[in-house]
């Protein structure tokens, strides 16, 4: 299969690339390296530096003899993108293309004008962009877009998987289940969500949209031997996931920093688990005319269960662990009803990788040996939307 | 009271400005000429060549003795909107800001690639940097926000003024009413929805957003002495709405053209009646923190049921009417359940303009003394997306 992934450098992106090409897939990865620049900018560098995508994916081809080709090049740029459309498989259009092309950071979408401006900017013209791009080049290509839970915020009644049947008045119809975000960032994905359909049912592209709830991890198969290979670990307030920077909060003998009450619910998934529905949904397309939603995540958790979790393995495992309540820095709800389908992916294959207290002790000892490199005033809030 | 109006030369623009300026408020309009520039691009320019804003507001002065200031300027360029919100009113704040500053045809944005690159970023990007201007410059304005109905598109249940309580499996919340609309122009709309709704909440916003249906007219109480002051009136395909169009074929003596079967059922409203909904909304402001929605129109009618009243009436002026059904260039529902509430503004105090027999032969005068300037060659559908 032709894979193209725009946004190939990222925490997800990388990964991605190299499951596509470790599995026989003729795989292209784009990037601009936007979230590095934006991650220095803030002083929120990933705990590892990880080196550019030319370097990586020598290293990767020298270990597995699987070849990934690298465009540098900015997806915001309709040309460009057009040119890697048409060029990028000598000639033959991608059968596949993963859309993580956005700057990823709910914070850093709130920290002033400039950010909403860049978040906005770019995260709506990649998309339209590559809607574009696939009418004109590729309209047989599938679009596997990277959405978020996040865009359904949370609501008071279950949220279904993309959809809901309304009756009303003694009438009903089905609509995109409904979407309020709690950031720019997430509203961005919303934006997404809207433009796709629009383009689905009147131009009958092919779509899937993963709505992911926040990720943890560092470790997938083809990483597991190089830690050059390893994704862009953040842990710090601005692009790290609330646990991942709970664990190296651990290993740091600092304490994690719950929000408010902690209440806060969310759906979670290991990376892997990630790269399991990435690659289920690419094997498994959405017909022509679909937009299919996917809510990919395994578990929910509160913010509370999450630190009490990695309080405990922590201390099995003699680290020093200590929970804080600090004030919440986000406008958003502390206590709520949350209850998110999710048997989508699971019926399509997806076998969970669960939060385990293996699993937690195991990501704890990969940080453990990167402990040098945390540094500690990178972790509390320096982003406010109270 | 200080308005500023956001796309001062259009349809809307211009007789709101009047309007405003009329009833003594303070107002200064800022437009760049796009809907001038992309009708003459696309060979649908307005009935009436009306003169430019500097020589419409001098004309307006002398006949009126009221003054309105002109800011030549484009909203999608965020430094010269940020300075307008700070020097227009000689360093106050705007209390109320008329936003009408987007592409505003359906047809246009379906065209291709450009246009639609045309309108998306047009229309996003204005309505993202008017909420960083009122921001950061006037967190007291009132934005009133010129919707539409086709956000809402053809649902199979009643549709409610912007928000729907949804019951769920024995739960229930309050939500945006679903959208989906049928162009990527009302897309755009949808997307502008999602984003002010978030910054209403999320930092305290007052908006107004009025869903507005397909306004007919030309005749406004401040344009009713001078044709000068005439709004930019279109008929042709792209830029005119369908019962304008249709008042123009009748007095053209060639046949109203019915896309497919006709039943495409909306709201309609007089030009008159938008005017008095923008002043109800800005003299009767949105509190802080909240979107207010409206749905703005008088009367339900289908495709049909216009063209056989102008046609019924236009037989009685003596003119020659036909009625000719016509492939469909739109990917539409040509029979759908309709009904739309549209209280709000009736209890805020609107007196709807109908469209009765004589209000039908009043717009069929007035165009039949511009008939020698009607461009048959304009009318016919050129743009499809079926």
């Amino acid at each position: 299969m032709r894979v193209l992934i725009l946004g190939g450098d990222g925490y997800l992106g990388w990964p991605t690339a190299m499951r596509f090409a470790a599995h026989g897939h003729e795989v292209v990865v784009v990037d601009n390296y936007l979230r590095r620049d934006l991650a220095k900018a803030t002083a929120s560098e990933a705990l590892l530096t990880t080196p550019k995508l030319p370097e990586r994916v020598k290293i990767f081809e020298q270990q597995s003899g699987k070849a990934i080709k690298v465009i540098i090049a900015d997806c915001t740029d309709a040309m460009a993108l057009n040119n890697i459309f048409t060029t990028a498989f000598n000639g033959a259009a991608p059968e596949t293309v993963i859309h993580y092309a956005e700057q990823p950071s709910g914070p850093y979408s709130m920290r002033g004008f400039t950010e909403a401006q860049t978040t906005f900017n770019n995260n709506l013209q990649s998309t339209f962009n590559l809607i574009w791009a696939v009418i004109q080049h590729a309209p047989d290509c599938h679009i596997i877009k990277l959405g978020t839970m996040g865009e359904y915020g949370t609501p008071n009644i279950d949220i279904e998987e993309g959809w809901i049947n309304i009756e009303h008045k003694g009438r009903q119809d089905k609509f995109l289940f409904p979407r309020q975000a709690g950031t720019l960032y997430h509203t961005t994905k919303v934006l997404d969500t809207d433009l796709l359909w629009f383009y689905v049912r009147t131009y009958g592209l092919r779509v899937t949209d993963l709505m992911q709830g926040p990720v943890y991890g560092l470790i997938t198969d083809e990483s597991s031997n190089d830690d050059r290979l390893l994704p862009n670990f953040h842990y710090d307030d601005i692009f790290g996931t609330v646990l991942n920077r709970f664990l190296v909060q651990a290993v740091a003998g600092i304490p994690l920093t719950v929000y408010g009450s902690g209440g806060q619910t969310r759906g979670y998934l290991n990376i892997k688990d990630t790269l399991q529905c990435v690659a289920l949904a690419a094997t498994q397309p959405a017909p022509h005319s679909s937009l299919r939603v996917l809510n990919q995540f395994t578990e929910q958790f509160s913010v509370n269960q999450l630190a009490e979790k990695i309080s405990r393995v922590g201390k099995q495992l003699g680290l020093k662990v200590s929970i804080q309540t600090i004030p919440n820095p986000r406008k958003e709800l502390e206590t709520h009803y949350y209850n998110a389908a999710h048997q989508g992916l699971i019926e399509m294959g997806l076998v969970p990788n669960l939060l385990t207290d293996a699993t937690v002790a195991g990501m704890l000892t990969i940080i453990e040996k990167h402990k040098a490199l945390i540094d500690t005033s990178k972790i509390m809030p320096r982003v406010t939307w109270r």
